[in-house]
């Protein structure tokens, strides 16, 4: 299984004041929403204007000191990675995930007032942001090729993108996140020649889906359009220990 | 002083094979010349194809595995960092610089042979690649803005970006690598409206300049063509130990 990459960036606003709260074992955690418009070419060759909102996520000190330094509508830069968080839901007894972003950094950026958008929801909405994702990781099973009533080709594939990092015992730790990407296209068609486990890298942007569930409950889900894929060959097996 | 971000990502093919070699201490090296073409939308509302050679290195036991893995023509994806190197040019006696990638890895990539182009120098070229590199840094003077003969506002500048590791014996090093950034227009009116000292996030394209100097050498210099710049707002001085 290749080695997973995984890098976001983000420049977008602070769609409303940060919330500073504390792990049980005292670790601060602010939790951000960050909120920004792309300018997204379609195929008819029309510029779109496409909205997110992301849940952001710092620890530690940073925390901190970004809940004191940002309220709603300041624009921020974020470089993280996207983390996939798995739990038990206590009334259906399903199995639920969520995606969301965990912040190496926030700094703040330079904006006019005039680059900021407010929302229905009396939110902040930044123009001219930045959403990009570039991942690394292994198809979970084989792409399925489906065709839109206009006959585009579309194909969503999830990638399992794996984490390691020395923890403080000293041991290597692995954790893997599944992610779900969707590609158009001629992107769609090669990836539908690419066989479960095959590695990819993956460039797009992040988006957010909102959908009502049969029980009536409003989900959503948190996915990368992708604006480049590259199959990656496997290299010759490792003469070695590394 | 901002902490440093410095990310490349390439796709581009070996113009060459690669060359593996050793440092004193025995620490494999694999020099890797990365080749592409990037379709870049001139001002004009025209596509160009600017054609890009840069030197990357890997170290370590990947530098083997790549030496093994991949000749001339061979698609790769890289992931690095910019890197300055700096000596003592024993002919002229001036200090001499040169910008590098530092690989963090290289993967193979599968691609058709149509995407290669034979270059006249007997090398190859990938079409379709990525060239692209993140960085935040600090102004190291005020730029100066200045003007084409045909009127475009353009602004030349350079950034210290810091790099910060812990080395062998625990304690923490740091180095800074100063990179040349160029901004052409609305970027570069932004730009000449910072100061000495501003950190700034960069996005841009790594691109290569070749020129003969005074003494009729051949020299050559490496630079960020900018895409993005954001002005970084300085943060609330830190209220305690990080």
């Amino acid at each position: 299984m290749a080695r997973g990459m995984n890098h976001v960036f983000f420049v977008g606003a602070l769609a409303r004041d940060p919330e500073l709260r504390y792990t049980p074992n005292g670790t601060p955690v602010c939790d951000l929403t960050i909120a920004g418009e792309d300018q997204v070419l379609g195929s008819d060759g029309q510029t779109r204007s496409l909205p997110w909102y992301h849940r952001v996520g710092l620890m530690g000190k940073p925390a901190e000191t970004a809940a004191e330094q940002f309220k709603a509508g300041s624009a921020v830069a974020v470089e993280g990675s996207m983390e996939q968080r798995s739990w038990d839901d206590a009334a259906s007894g399903q199995k639920r995930s969520m995606i969301s972003i965990k912040a190496l950094r926030v700094d703040g950026v330079s904006r006019p007032e005039s680059d900021l958008v407010r929302d229905s929801g009396g939110g902040f909405r930044l123009q001219n942001a930045l959403n990009e994702a570039v991942l690394v990781g292994n198809l979970g099973r084989k792409p399925e090729l489906r065709y839109t009533p206009s006959g585009d080709a579309v194909v969503g594939f999830s990638i399992a993108v794996s984490e390691s990092w020395k923890g403080r015992d000293g041991n290597w730790q692995e954790k893997t996140h599944w992610l779900d990407i969707n590609a158009w296209r001629e992107l769609a068609e090669l990836v539908a020649n690419l066989d479960k486990g095959d590695s990819v890298l993956v460039h797009g942007r992040i988006k957010n889906e909102t959908w009502t569930d049969r029980d009536g409950q409003k989900r959503n889900s948190t996915k990368v359009e992708a604006t480049r894929v590259e199959a990656l060959t496997r290299g010759p097996a490792p003469s070695g220990a590394v």
